[in-house]
């Protein structure tokens, strides 16, 4: 099922399951594990929200051949893995906001993992098992300051830098699937999950051999070839085979 | 004040404030601003605690000139700033685990900031209102995966990587103090905050500009030089003027 966070005219957000005419709600949110219940909430009285607000949000670095090929760098044999401040997280239909017209800021789809039960050591074998499920993402980086940083927190955890959505499917096996992302109706990112370098019951067995996973980590599993910039007025369109599509306008941050 | 966090027979973790006969209980919580009352609870009926959870733990890079060169890098122009998972954390009296004794893993002594009022954009001439407290910090560091992963994540992530406390000393000029770190009763670091590169104010300001500080984010304000291997069976000693001294002792992990 297609699990989505909203708000209902000025309810706290809360979560649903995603009908043909409308949104079933999820009385016990988003890791209750309950069924969908009660009346359906017609689409024209709700605001889509992020799917969920991460815990922790890990991010893992070159892992597809053909971008770390594009940026000059080799694979690395281990994932290579860094933190992204979670408050950059912003729903489907945001904007994602430039901080300033001078630095390179690129885009970078990626297929984003929700885990839905928390875990150390965690075998490759079972890993699939601690999944929630699986949304879209938008690892917005500025190249400026990675580069200037070495550290990749700064430059990727700017506020509305991490697009995420627009919906949590619960049922999709991640191992092949497509992944576009378009500017400007125009396709720039084309990959397929099949070309992880590190796959995702890889990278769970990984992660949480440092350190816990908790219920509500994300993890953003990397971007295929084909990043480039972003620029004011564009329109972003990340679309997941499964999942569905995530939209973001950009615009430039106006100093307040 | 002097906050501590500590477990009262099988209770929930509690807040309390340090007196000299014992642990005088903070009803309203670590940020509910109310005073401490109730009966004293002797230190033998407690446990002692992290002083918190972090939300985010930020780390502030390379922020004392002496350290930078050690290492044999520039001190950056302005902060270098990383995440490292909060799952990290240990109190004063754990055990740092060392998950195998051929990495070089190090001990970084270094004042820790709790933030304790959420703000963007904070300028540095309010700073440190937005400041609860703060209290010791040791940045456990695995040399081998720092250099290896370039992101400093991983190096700084494991389990009990994190010792922090013993207390959050709430009244605390931390423009000047000095910071002892000792292995096995022998200085190792010997360090006053007036050398940080970036001053504390300096910090709030650099990092709210990126993205929201929030009610119990902590972060480490760098270490002074003399960094070092820690072996099993060390004892360390970080002590920080004010606040007091926040022990580990450390071992190797057992595989299980």
């Amino acid at each position: 099922m297609k699990i989505i966070r909203f708000r209902h005219h000025t309810s706290e957000p809360l979560w649903g399951v995603l009908e043909e005419e409308g949104i079933r709600p999820l009385p016990g949110g988003l890791f209750g594990g309950g069924e969908p219940e009660g009346e359906l909430i017609p689409f024209n009285e709700v605001e889509i929200l992020a799917p969920l607000v991460p815990q922790k949000l890990i991010a893992v670095g070159r892992n597809y051949t053909a971008h770390a090929a594009e940026k000059g760098n080799a694979v690395p044999t281990e994932p290579m893995i860094f933190l992204v401040s979670p408050t950059a997280v912003i729903g489907s239909d945001e904007v994602i906001q430039l901080p300033n017209t001078k630095d390179r800021i690129e885009y970078e789809g990626e297929l984003a993992v929700v885990i839905g039960k928390g875990g150390k050591d965690i075998p490759r074998e079972n890993a699939l098992e601690h999944v929630l499920g699986y949304t879209g993402a938008n690892d917005v980086s500025n190249r400026d300051l990675q580069k200037k940083d070495g550290q990749f927190t700064r430059a990727k955890s700017f506020d509305t830098f991490k697009p995420l959505g627009p919906v949590i499917e619960t049922k999709l096996d991640p191992s092949d699937i497509r992944l576009v992302l378009r500017v400007n109706g125009e396709i720039r990112q084309d990959g397929r999950t099949s070309d992880m370098v590190h796959d995702i019951p890889g990278q769970i067995a990984f992660i949480s051999s440092i350190f816990p996973l908790e219920r509500g980590d994300v993890i953003l599993t990397g971007t295929p070839a084909g990043v480039g910039p972003l620029r004011p007025g564009d329109e972003v369109e990340m679309t997941i085979e499964g999942i569905g599509t995530l939209r973001s306008r950009v615009e430039v941050k106006l100093n307040s």
